[in-house]
């Protein structure tokens, strides 16, 4: 039976890499390396710089590929990332068959940690729904960007014995979570911190967390807020593309 | 001026280990390795395996010792903690003036991640009041037990676009959090998920993350709940002690 590894590799410091995930990169026979695009190009990099660094195994081959891309000419959102993953599990598929024997070992890089916010286990359902050959798969964890940027702020998640909500932009324009007096946002385009009521909040910004692009930014709302939004559109013209996340706190 | 590392040194799995904490671990003088207590010493030697395994630095050496117990006694659960928290400064600042030179290097191997309910980096905090020298301190971040669990059943933690609530054992008695369908529960000493209708959740449990104790369980938390609760119990009486975590999900 084939093998797929899903492997977090952290959020863009080669050194996020565990020694799990090293171990589990030279168990492949192939790593899939998408590319195309600005971040995909400098994600499609790291991953090259992670396979440098660490392969040691002379038997496993690098497979770059083009990854289909979202028909944004489609009105239903649900149908637009449902085609999309279709999409995807089927290169897969045929990548997997062009590349590999019926024993064959696979191994996806995913940014960051599979579990959080990433589509590679859903796509991998699906494909073992289409696939058409039996596989085993096994998810190695990684650093995730909520580690990331706790590290780089030096602060800890949760307020003592209190919980944490991890939300998405578009969530959060709803309101900041009445159950928790930490909040985590990711998937923020909008940068919908600016909903907020800016006098009771503190944040904790980072951009490109882990990588040498790293941008954080820290204090009350209502001071660094502008700032935030300034530097995030900079970084983002710069680079042509940017991920970031912070955690919102509310005043005591 | 002397540094503190603050490595986040996964969940129990030497192999969570990330190529920056293993840096960072051979940039120090010291290492500090509490010892006492059933759990303690089970990370005791977890933290002795990871410096047999990964430290190459002939000058680093690892200094063991008995971590503060917290006094029962005292009513007041705030100031028991701290008390407990002052204490265990106390002791840090001794044991680093003992040992480490005005530009030492010490290293705190935390078990997971530091940002997660975590006491280091708010002792850390104390000691900086306290300590009488100067200190930097930097975080190096590392696989939560959240990741751990999640890796382990081969799920994701969120289900699409929708948020995560992180809480503990003792807020879920209030109740499942009504603006999140997925919830991680840590530091649940009583399984406060038999406190939830039963019909309505799913359950993805683990104990002994990534160590070779691993036991995990999932399933509709109707059918599967009655086991945990026996299978954690047997599993506290034989080892002294228990570390789990579980991610409830509300059915669609």
């Amino acid at each position: 039976m084939r093998k797929l590894l899903v492997i977090g590799i952290g959020t863009g410091n080669p050194e996020h890499m565990t020694v799990q995930a090293i171990n589990a990169l030279n168990r492949a026979d192939i790593v899939l390396v998408p590319r195309k695009g600005a971040a995909k190009e400098d994600l499609a990099e790291l991953r090259r710089d992670i396979c440098r660094r660490y392969l040691s195994n002379p038997e496993t081959r690098l497979v770059e590929f083009d990854l289909p891309v979202r028909d944004e000419k489609e009105p239903s959102y649900e149908k637009r990332v449902a085609d999309w993953h279709s999409a995807i599990a089927a290169t897969y598929r045929d990548l997997i068959l062009e590349h590999t024997g019926e024993a064959g070992t696979v191994a996806f890089l995913v940014w960051g940690d599979p579990s959080l916010y990433d589509s590679t286990l859903r796509i991998l359902d699906r494909l073992g729904d289409t696939a058409g050959f039996p596989f085993e798969r096994e998810v190695i964890p990684g650093i995730t960007s909520i580690q990331a940027l706790t590290a780089s702020h030096g602060i800890a998640l949760n307020t003592v014995g209190n919980p944490v909500h991890v939300t998405t932009g578009r969530r959060l324009k709803d309101g900041f979570p009445e159950n928790a007096d930490s909040a985590v946002v990711v998937l923020d385009g909008d940068m919908a911190f600016r909903t907020l009521d800016q006098d009771k909040f503190s944040i904790f910004w980072g951009a490109y967390l882990g990588s040498q692009d790293e941008i954080i930014i820290a204090g009350a709302l209502s001071e660094v807020g502008d700032r935030i939004v300034e530097t995030r559109e900079d970084a983002r013209l710069r680079k042509g593309w940017i991920m970031d996340t912070y955690l919102l706190r509310r005043n005591a």
